[in-house]
Order: structure tokens, then C-alpha cells, then sequence
């Protein structure tokens, strides 16, 4: 992890649109009901998760599956558990609408910033000043700004990073120890490259099925993006970064230690039974994956005006169905 | 409102506190759920408040009236729209404990916090030290140490305090007739003093009572905790300290125009006819009383352990019943 942050290739980083996609990540009025903002299943205090199973969105719906962090998820080539998402931008989108996350509409979200003056003018100073593409506030520029402030969200300086970087005492014995069984065992065949994940897809299950309860039989994972039959459950294979400080773990959130979760993964993805003392060397290594958490001032919102839309927190049957879960 | 934040009476101010009450009233596993933190419903990007007419609660409950700022509300005498809470440490531990709110119990508090090493050090660098008082992970100094927190909470600089120090600029003229207005009306009969109310009870609908859309027939106020027949309908007069920032107004959250709520007190607490100007001169010296707003960092709270009880967010009917709404 880069201890600066890098630019990104399609979306130019500028001081405006950081601090507008941070007040966008927390104001609740992008969210139906004015109660769920993106930092209630991303909280900035808690690794941009939310230490549930699964989200609870909006009319206390719990969704499908478990909320995966932002942080580094920028240097994520997929997102989302089943890569529905093609970039951050059109991935932050997505749980604006969702039905069971917060429930609203690109016109609402719109009709909400044109209504309050200091937001109106963010929009017109960072993508205004050509007549051509039209008016600057959009629900796609919403996803701009708030992919600009989740792009600034990395973790730098983990220990792991520093013993790469040379120190050869960040990593304990125990801990380097657990670095090989990583790669020796083949964790690192699918969890590579910066984010140790993050870069491909792969049956949840390539040796031996989980139970129902890890691998629910309703949610055949990324089938439902490409209607192939070899996609069914398969998944994203997350990021390690910061492991630690987000389970509980798997798309279905059912396991809640982080020793459980190695454990799980050496039956069912690579087909080894390893004794206690290799499975605690590598959870003591992914320990050391954890890196420097971001800090942001909370920012001061601009208050509601006479035509900022009233929340909405009742639950439509409408909008309950559809793509969303 | 002072510049600089005075000293507590009976709760010593100390940098250690204010961060550790900062942490709790962030942390979402203060609430049974995981999901609700103070911050949820006293948000600090919207002027400690969640613009919703009653707070949206555990279960997606919604409860009973509508959420006060806490804004300057260590300079308020009485707490609670019907004054149930002795003071501010009292206060922030009734939601807490609320079903509608945040549904948790003291024992389930504690027990969360005693899983997090970070929290039990600075309970015990804080509130430890003389083993006659016993464990310092206690529930009530949550309390203690939220105070303190809140307590920070203050908005100097609002233009009427810079025209009360003498800058005869710092009201237009509209605005200076509207506070000439304020007072000859009879408004500041009630809302008086530093925060311009939050020093009594009055009851709601003084001289005509209101519709039973403004006044709800079921919540009877300050009677419920003093079962005096004077005390029906009964509330605290609110401070008008950052209005504009705090709609929609009154105990009940129907009226969410300032304008509107200006109306509404001059026929059923005053008595009186105001004609437009009228109103529209007090409403435009009431966004005189915006002062600074607070900024805090966000605070990163510490990381789940295998003994951090697991989020409740089930509703259960037991805990549905009861003293809190």
C-alpha cells in the first residue's frame, strides 16, 4: 500500500470533490429515510464496516450478505461479492437504491442536493464551467465525488508493508513463520497481488462445499451477473487487508474468528487439514496486515432548506422487490 | 455562549474524557443492534440533530417526539422535552437503554466494553485509581464520560452574540427589529437566558391549545413524571439557540418550516396576531442565533474481540413494553 495517495486514471483527485464526496458519505438525506448514510454500514471508526452479519438498510432489512470494507478497495480489480460493480463510482451508487440498503432514487437524491445551496454550488465549482455536458448536479457526479473520497481511504505502513519494505523485525518469528505456511499452503495462490486479494473470482468451495449456513443455497453468488453455469457460487475472493478488524467473515458473515475463518478456508478452498499451530501462525501473520486507519474532520452539512424532500421511512412493497437484496 | 468551554461542577473536564466519551458516542455497539450510535440520531454533521420528525429507533421503530439538539445543551437547566433527566450524564444513558432506541441493557454495555482492551485502559487511566470505588468499567461513568463529551458540544460566535458584545454590525436592520419584536411580543418571556430557553416548563398551547396533530392527546409531558394534574401537556421551552438548523419543530416534529413554527407559538403560547412582516422579521433574527459549529475527528474505536458480544438486532416483545417511547 502506497504510503501517498495515487491518482486515479478515470476521475482526476482534487482537494473540492474529496471534501464533497465526504460529506456525501455521511449525509443521511442520500438515503430515503434520512437515516442511513454510506458511513452506517462503512463506518470510518470501524474499518468501513460494520461488525454485522449483514447490513441492516433501510426499514430494518437485513440484506444478504456481509458489508465488505472500503478501505484499499480502490486497488480491488472487482467489486461487490459477485463483481456487479464495473468501478468505485458505480459501485457507491448501487446501495443508494437498493431497496434494503437506502432506498432512493437518482431523481430524489438529485431533487434533495439542487434544494440545498452549499451542495449546488460544490457541484457547479468542480463539474461545472462547460455548457456542454449540462447541468453538474447528477446522480453520476454524486458517484464521482463519493468514489474521489473512497479513493482517498488506504492504509499504509502495516507491518507486513514495512517487512517488505526491508525491516526484517517488523514481523515477529512467529509471524514470518505464518507469511510461509501463507504462501507454502496456497493462501496466496488467490490472495495475491497489493491488497492480498481483490483480483479475481473463485468457487466458494473449490475442494469441499460449505454447510448452508456459509454458503446459503438462494445466493449463487456471481451466476447472477453472468448467468454461467460454472459461475455458480463463485465469489470474489476479498481482500486481507485489514483483516482483522472486519468480521465476521465470507460473504455470508457467519464466522466470527478470524482463526475459525483460516480454518474454514484450508478445508473448503485448498483441501488441508492443518494442525494448531500452523493455523495460529498464519492468523498471527494476517494480523500484520492490518496498516495506518484513515482520519477525516466529520463534515458540518449544509442544513435543509423549505424544499429539501422530507424523509421517507416507510416501506413500499414496490421497491422491496427488484435486484436488490 | 462563552468562546472557550467552561468547566463541569461535578464532572472534571480532562482531555482523556472528552476522547473517551467522543469513542462512546460514535460506537454503534452501544446499541443492542450494532447499528445505532448517539451519533445515529444527534448527528454531528446536522447540528446534533437527524432532521426526522421522531427519531427512527431499534426495530426501525419510530418514537414519540422529536430528537432535541444537544448543541449547548449544558446550558440548559432541564433536560428531555418533559425534564426526566436529573442532568447530561443522566441523559445520555436513558436512549441507551431505550426499546425504541437503542434497546441495550447496563449489564450488556459493560460486558461489550470489558471486551475491548482499549476501552477498559482508558476507563481505568480515567476513573480508576482509588480501589474503594470498585471497577471503573462501570455504565454510569459511560455516562460521565459522554457528559464531558457533549459538553464540549457549545456554537459561540453566533451574529446575536457579536451584536451582544457590542458590534451594532453584526444584525441587519430587519434582524435587529425582529429581536425588538422577540421581546415585546412576549417571546422571551419564555425563552430566556443563555440559550434563549431551556430553563423551564411551560405548558404547549398557553393561551389556545394546539391541534392534536402538533399536540398528540397520548403524550401528556412533564405529568408523567410528576402525575400533577398541572403538569398535562406540559414540556420544556426549547432553546432557540441554532433553530435554523433544527427543524421540523416542537416535541411532536409537525411543523418543519421556521417561519411556520414562528406562527404557530404567537397563536397558542402569546396570543397574538403577528402580520407577515411581523413574522418575517422575528424569523430572520433567529438565524441570528447560529453560532460555530463543532468539529471532531472522527474517532477510530477499537477492534472486536472473540468476547465482544455479537449485534441483537431482533426485537423482542419484553423490551418493546415499557417506560421509554
Amino acid at each position: 500500500i502506497p504510503k501517498s495517495i495515487p491518482a486515479l486514471a478515470k476521475n482526476p483527485l482534487t482537494p473540492e470533490k474529496i471534501q464533497l464526496g465526504k460529506m456525501l458519505f455521511f449525509d443521511p438525506r442520500l438515503s430515503a429515510s434520512g437515516v442511513i448514510s454510506c458511513n452506517t454500514c462503512h463506518n470510518m471508526g470501524l474499518a468501513l464496516v460494520d461488525l454485522q452479519e449483514a447490513s441492516i438498510g433501510h426499514g430494518w432489512q437485513k440484506g444478504g450478505r456481509n458489508a465488505p470494507t472500503l478501505l484499499n478497495t480502490r486497488f480491488n480489480l472487482v467489486h461487490f461479492w459477485e463483481g456487479r460493480g464495473e468501478d468505485l463510482a458505480e459501485q457507491a451508487l448501487d446501495p443508494v437504491q437498493g431497496a434494503m440498503r437506502m432506498n432512493n432514487t437518482p431523481q430524489r437524491v438529485v431533487a434533495t442536493l439542487k434544494s440545498l445551496p452549499q451542495y449546488v454550488e460544490m457541484f457547479e465549482k468542480i463539474f461545472g464551467g462547460d455548457p456542454r455536458l449540462g447541468d453538474p448536479v447528477t446522480f453520476e457526479n454524486v458517484g464521482y465525488a463519493l468514489e474521489a473520497f473512497v479513493a482517498t481511504l488506504i492504509t499504509p505502513n502495516a507491518r507486513f508493508d514495512q517487512y517488505l519494505r526491508g525491516d526484517e523485525n517488523a514481523l515477529t518469528a512467529q509471524e514470518k513463520e505464518g507469511l510461509e505456511f501463507f504462501i507454502d499452503k496456497g493462501c496466496a495462490t488467490c490472495h495475491k497481488g497489493m491488497n492480498l486479494g481483490g483480483t479475481e473470482y473463485k468457487p466458494f468451495g473449490l475442494v469441499e462445499k460449505p454447510g448452508a449456513d456459509l454458503l446459503p443455497p438462494g445466493d449463487k453468488g456471481r451466476y447472477a451477473v453472468t448467468k454461467t453455469a460454472s459461475d455458480k457460487f463463485v465469489f470474489k475472493v476479498p481482500s486481507l487487508r485489514n483483516v482483522e478488524l472486519t468480521p465476521p467473515y465470507f460473504h455470508s458473515g457467519q464466522v466470527w474468528g478470524l482463526r475459525d475463518a483460516v480454518e474454514v478456508m484450508g478445508v473448503v478452498q485448498i483441501g488441508v487439514t492443518m494442525n494448531e499451530g500452523e493455523m495460529d501462525k498464519i492468523t498471527a501473520f494476517l494480523r500484520t496486515l492490518t496498516g495506518e486507519q484513515p482520519k477525516v474532520e466529520f463534515p458540518i452539512l449544509p442544513p435543509n432548506t423549505d424544499a429539501t424532500p422530507r424523509p421517507t421511512p416507510g416501506i413500499t412493497a414496490e421497491k422491496a422487490v427488484g435486484k436488490y437484496k
